[in-house]
């Protein structure tokens, strides 16, 4: 399974790739790089494009021993790990795809992506646990309801065709990791997220299968809505008001994400790589208001209170 | 105590905030608030200035009830809180000065300030303890190493004439404090930096008085700098790494920040005041690069080894 997850990944990193390149015309820059403690990544990132003002597909397949630390943040999210007690230490091996994409167009959402396999094992080297997270979620400036529709269908055609429990799980994971909490409001509409998916509750290659479909349904997911909207008008103000919004997405991945807190706090992290997620470019403006009845209140509305879009 | 600092912040708030607005030419929004748990604030803003991108003056004079996470918190600052085990609250009055100046002109440095003092009573209403904590610092995009040495010279006057040990042990607990962990700089040039001055090292007149001239110093040690830098020519490259260096500012205050922390996690914080330290704009680009003799790479040399500057 290590050598198929990493496989797979390496060719959806190409094909995204690929696909965002012939969207954008500009090329992304690719870095491999090697993590001394074992294993490395390739991180491409597309900066200031026609269509794209960052966009960041990373792949990354390392492996080594966890300390207690690492243990216990991992088991925010996957409570089962390592048993009972929390050992002193773990070996590990985590294999995922992460990217974010973030448009010029203020029309165009934000979206991010991440699909994870881990294993650990035992200090006698025998398999002590393995097992697949993910999801992607989707951060519009304004709010057009067939996008929403569109993204959420896809994600949840794919999910239904694995397990009917899995979308109406997962979304309600999305919704509440993905918030603000210190403004009371989601990150953005959401989509699936998960970190369970392990031998006690499914069978190890149709959860394969599923997290196949998963990562191939994001370009079906987000390239129409990109294509939609990208050479949409827009006036200064709507440009602002994206720049206010990317202020708030910076907030939730510094001050919220697990997984970037987990990352930064890491000896000797990869910051660059870590931090691709962030935009080009955020505002913080003070008591920024809108109108109560614009089209930047209707988005706030929803983010304030979550929809079910499908 | 707890009114001669109440009036003395609230008139250097005025003066600061006067000053301030005859250098830019425009006017600060003034913001009263209550807050509901007791007590409340003025938050003085001036928001894309002519001189200034964002600056932000804001006294608080807030009292109540601090649960264990609380105490906790407040005890990696001031150690002795709440005596050897930690009670399960603690009533507290706590009124302080904050303001930070971000400047258009990339050649002007930004600044932090922040000056407080704190009571606890225990449940009885006898006071339990006291302290008074603060400091300053001076975060540049361009060194300009008579800038560095005038506003250290200026701290380090004040220090001096208090305690000689003030200065060198203030200006280290400053460079440990504004420190990007995940980046392995320091977050600018440093200043002072202290939150221990209570009953078992110094006597609470003398200190108030010392809290006084640290306050008043602010402005011969920022103004002087303003007026120098704030009509320099500057390019759009120098612009730009003005913008990325908000960024780290950024990471800092939303990463490593503990007052920040403390405010976001505090059930219905006051978000627009936390976050008023946030600049204006900020960027990420992406394995940003500086020449390796560059003006740039200079600063960050000294970002990376902070200096004696006095």
């Amino acid at each position: 399974m290590r050598l198929r997850m990493e496989k797979f990944i390496k060719e959806q990193q190409k094909e995204i790739v690929k696909v965002l390149e012939q969207i954008d015309g500009k090329k992304f820059r690719v870095d491999e790089w090697q993590r001394k403690e074992g294993g490395g990544g390739i991180t491409c990132v597309l900066q200031d494009g026609n269509v794209f003002e960052k966009a960041g597909v990373g792949v990354s397949v390392v492996y080594g021993t966890l300390g207690q630390a690492g243990i216990k943040s991992m088991r925010v999210n996957h409570k089962s790990l390592g048993g009972d007690a929390v050992p002193d230490s773990l070996a590990f091996f985590a294999a995922g795809l992460s990217l974010i994409v973030h448009a010029k167009n203020p029309m165009v959402p934000t979206v991010h992506l991440n699909y994870r396999y881990f294993e650990t094992a035992n200090p006698d080297g025998t398999s002590s646990a393995w097992w697949f997270g993910g999801g992607s979620d989707l951060t519009p400036n304004y709010l057009f309801d067939e996008d929403a529709i569109h993204f959420h269908k896809t994600l949840k055609d794919v999910c239904d065709k694995h397990n009917k429990d899995y979308y109406p799980r997962f979304k309600k994971w999305c919704d509440e990791y993905f918030y603000n909490k210190h403004r009371s409001e989601s990150r953005g509409l959401g989509g699936i997220f998960f970190d369970d998916l392990d031998a006690a509750v499914c069978d190890k290659e149709n959860t394969f299968s599923f997290i196949q479909d998963g990562l191939k349904a994001f370009l079906p997911s987000y390239v129409p809505i990109v294509n939609k909207r990208k050479d949409m008008a827009f006036t200064e103000a709507e440009r602002q008001w994206q720049q206010v919004r990317r202020g708030r997405y910076v907030e939730f991945n510094l001050v919220h994400d697990r997984g970037t807190a987990f990352g930064l706090n890491t000896p000797g992290p990869r910051v660059e790589a870590i931090l691709m997620s962030l935009p080009l470019t955020a505002s913080w403006r003070y008591m920024h208001e809108v109108g109560p009845r614009s089209r930047e209140q209707r988005l706030v509305d929803v983010l304030k209170t979550p929809k079910q879009w499908v």
